[in-house]
């Protein structure tokens, strides 16, 4: 599989991240995303990681990649499904992925953004 | 990755297949499905596969089982996403998928869902 899915949601995207990340992969998705966000001008970005273990330096800084993109593109970022052991492991390693907002889960992801989206 | 991960979307579940299937993984899914919507009390599942570039005689037998679990627990399955190749291919091989919903994307089968549920 050479491409990770996003699925749209009302106005919003979502991500399900499942397989482990490669540089192309990152890239790929990078770009899918902000043609998504453009096409179907979507508020908001949810990334669900709980299919993932472990969450290494490399997801960390695509997480932040993709954040960044998409506020220029006016969308906000949420990562939802962290499991406690990789939250554990992020802050025990110093990655406490700034400027990006969590969520338990992908109701509580979607109720956090439609807050944001009224409040603007 | 030994999960595929469930994600809870209001009262319906949500199922994204990224990765090839095996035996086992196939069983756990069907396992952590029937758990969850047991726990939930959902009334619909998503399965969406447009991340899946081939779906072969396996897949269409599991997606028949998750459907037919789904029915005994109250539940409709709802297959989402399907890339045209893949349609065809399933024609070609006679795979026709009874007794599965299915639609475009995920908005359209969240809608079917919601129509189905109403008119319960």
């Amino acid at each position: 599989m050479e491409r990770i899915p996003i699925l749209r949601m009302g106005e919003f995207l979502l991500v399900t991240i499942q397989v482990d990340m490669h540089d192309q992969l990152a890239l790929t998705l990078q770009d899918d995303l902000s043609t998504m966000i453009s096409k179907t001008g979507a508020k908001g970005v949810l990334i669900d990681i709980s299919a993932l273990d472990i969450v290494d330096s490399f997801i960390g800084r695509m997480i932040g990649n993709i954040s960044g993109l998409s506020k220029i593109m006016d969308a906000a970022t949420v990562l939802v499904g962290m499991q406690p052991a990789v939250a554990i492991t992020l802050v025990e390693l110093g990655l406490t992925l700034p400027g990006v907002l969590t969520a338990l889960n992908v109701e509580r992801g979607m109720a956090l953004l439609r807050q944001r989206v009224l409040t603007q």
